[in-house]
């Protein structure tokens, strides 16, 4: 069963409420945003990703017979609720910041419009491939901010939460200035680079580990890259000294060796001394095993002679904050905007846009949130995506949003760029939005204030 | 594409070790087995699961015309090692710890037993798939403990990672103990009871909030659950009592209200009272919203009248642990017995068996370690599941599963099933294990020690 857009991957309460608004002719326009309430600990921006598989799936949802069948076999719906499931399709329209994009708490990334029913049941699948990827990219953005001008791979599909979290991590990991994955079907999916070299497991299965490096290097000449450490890190590095000379005569280059175990900046020092002395400079050192972006950060303080890093557990699953405080909300329907008054929920009402404002230099200063129409100076980050159920252009290529994201780093001040957290960008809330945050209370005849 | 079973969801490393092993005909009978090194932090056992899709996968995994074609294209592989794609089966042994089974560090969960290049190349859908069922079932088996005789159910899948995992951890939370799932689609490819309420947008898109209720009820009957916090939650409550006797007039039972912000044990005090004051001390009490082990532990240990939980973010992201330290090694190849010796990542080699003891009340008390074939008294926890690349017999049913886990659970030791951590079961080494690892040591040489 292809899961991508699979219409039974929801809550049940989706398909509970649509039926609902059917019977009632709660047909009208509604609009949902989606925003995280407040950046996860250690977070001073996030990084929007996921949009492209959001209008994969806008587009692509159906109920299939199977589907239908399954459902009316719960005998919990009625025949006239399948019968307008039949013919479900997304006929409404999706605003959006470009992926890439930094962002801060209260502020939309995607906003859908759409007929209540519609709009309410994309709810699930939307937070579900936006969250992971955006919570991905946050990760992936603070590791390629503490290592720089340091080659990034993702080596995480093992780790990662299934199948698809594994390919969306790729996916986010590239879009944040990773150089590729190791999952091969990333590759043959979104067009990312596929990095490998060996695992332990192939040296253990030889008897001798000189031998088993000779035979990787002559099966797989291509970026060769060996993993020194399954036994003794500096003895496996003097090993593929004695061996270079036959490599090079057999016209086969060696790239690299790999660490993965012990105190990396240490054998990476010893490592490098070793290939050096043995006429090996041009080999790189690539590190793995239990990075994050904090040791990122001291081998980087420290001028550790590491080239590269393949990253796996913590970039993945986004180990010290694997989810984000992000909801889909509704803004709008039939013309009125709404808000939830929940405590510690409460919302800003109706259609908004975000304005980013930079200093001389280019260095992002601050955000407006503002209600849709409202003019403010600055850059405005949402734009159309979707219209009336498709894309109003082509999505852009992977390469154009990496460079977009590596340009949206590239302008967040100093402060912003620090791994410990405790800075953000202040997100100014405009006249324009406060007002329609009290003309929404009014109509449900509830007090003002802003979001808690 | 279905991603399932396909054999490009897999480490590059994979591929290339193989071409490498086929060249120099290493194809001799590798053992591989999959185990933790240690417990999370604030774990004090884990719940293993996954062995079913994991069975699954290692019987239908193909490399199909358009993987070879584009595997062809990419340039890095060889004419023969594609041919030898071509007729890829697993035609290997799998032996296992049925799911459910509760486990320690260094034990194995799973051993595969095959020609090393089939068994290296399961190693990455096979952690992949195992990680994941295992870290939340894990997780939901510390929620189960901690909110005895409530109702649990997972409603995670918006803040999962992808689809895939959405799927699983509802699988792995019912079989940890949890009632059932928000996922529609985990109901039908799992049978997993599904349960579905309202959200707040649908008491936003009303004028009013009791018509929102009154509608809802008219429509959705069946299992009746009224969110009553979006805007006031005892305000909420009045008016359901309110409703009530129309509802009963139609011959609707409303089953209970929904809480999902603010104080959830003062707003259930408060709701409780207003709801058996107005005559409803049937309608139970839900909530949701943040939730995690601490809280459930804390609501019950204050007695709070709360019946039911619906639990999402912290359970299928096992947030504060969102990943194992879980390893897939190579123990023997051509009847040899092997091990890795990285500094802090030394492995037990061969092929191991774990027999745990239990006290005359049935209360677990410790497992023995050994190699297999080493005959100890206790319950053997390994036992054969594939043989020659076929189930040896039917899996289990998921229901027959989940009294498996509850029946785990209930054997553990009350030091064992306090949520703070810090305590472990005793796992000792049996002496056959120790003489194996000096053994293997010898072979390749190297002086002899456990692993750190």
């Amino acid at each position: 069963m292809d899961l991508f857009a699979n219409p039974l991957l929801t809550d049940l309460y989706q398909l509970n409420m649509m039926q609902s608004y059917l019977e009632h002719g709660m047909t009208g326009t509604a609009v949902f945003e989606f925003f995280c309430r407040k950046l996860p600990p250690r977070r001073n921006f996030l990084m929007a990703a996921g949009l492209a598989q959001v209008v994969e799936f806008l587009e692509a949802v159906r109920f299939s017979a199977a589907d239908l069948d399954w459902l009316r076999g719960t005998g919990r719906f009625s025949a006239d609720f399948l019968r307008y499931l039949e013919g479900f399709r997304f006929t409404g329209d999706a605003d959006a910041m470009a992926e890439g994009t930094v962002f801060f708490p209260d502020e939309p990334l995607l906003r859908i419009i759409a007929p209540l029913p519609q709009a309410q049941f994309m709810e699930t699948r939307l937070i579900n491939l936006m969250q992971l990827q955006t919570v991905v990219a946050s990760k992936a953005a603070r590791m390629v901010l503490a290592a720089p001008r340091r080659t990034l791979i993702d080596f995480g599909l093992r780790r990662a939460h299934g199948a698809e979290a594994g390919l969306l991590a790729a996916r986010a990991a590239y879009i944040a200035g990773f150089a590729g994955t190791a999952t091969v079907l990333a590759g043959r999916m979104f067009g990312i680079p596929i990095f490998g070299t060996m695992a332990h497991a192939f040296i253990q299965a030889h008897d001798d580990e000189a031998l088993a490096f000779e035979r990787f290097a002559r099966s797989r000449p291509d970026n060769l890259v060996l993993l020194i450490d399954t036994y003794d890190t500096e003895a496996g590095a003097r090993k593929v000294v004695a061996l270079a000379p036959r490599l090079k005569a057999a016209g086969i280059v060696l790239r690299g060796v790999r660490l993965d175990s012990g105190d990396l900046a240490s054998h990476a020092r010893a490592v490098r001394a070793i290939l050096d002395a043995g006429g090996l400079a041009e080999v790189k050192i690539f590190a793995s095993g239990g990075l994050d972006e904090d040791r990122l950060a001291t081998f980087t303080a420290n001028a550790v002679p590491i080239d590269g890093f393949g990253i796996g557990t913590s970039l993945v699953t986004s180990e010290d904050a694997p989810a984000l405080d992000c909801a889909y909300k509704l803004q709008e329907y039939a013309g009125i905007p709404r808000r939830k008054r929940s405590e510690g929920k409460a919302t800003w009402p109706g259609r908004k846009q975000v304005f980013r404002r930079y200093a001389d230099d280019g260095t992002l200063v601050s955000d407006i949130l503002t209600a849709e129409g409202d003019v403010q100076t600055g850059e405005p980050l949402l734009a159309p995506v979707v219209r009336a159920g498709c894309r109003v252009a082509p999505l852009p290529t992977l390469d154009a949003i990496r460079a977009h994201a590596a340009a949206q780093l590239d302008r967040l001040p100093p402060a912003l760029r620090r791994l410990g957290g405790g800075a953000t960008c202040p997100v100014q809330v405009a006249p324009a939005l406060r007002a329609l945050a009290d003309a929404a209370d009014r109509h449900t005849g509830i007090g003002t204030a802003g979001p808690a």
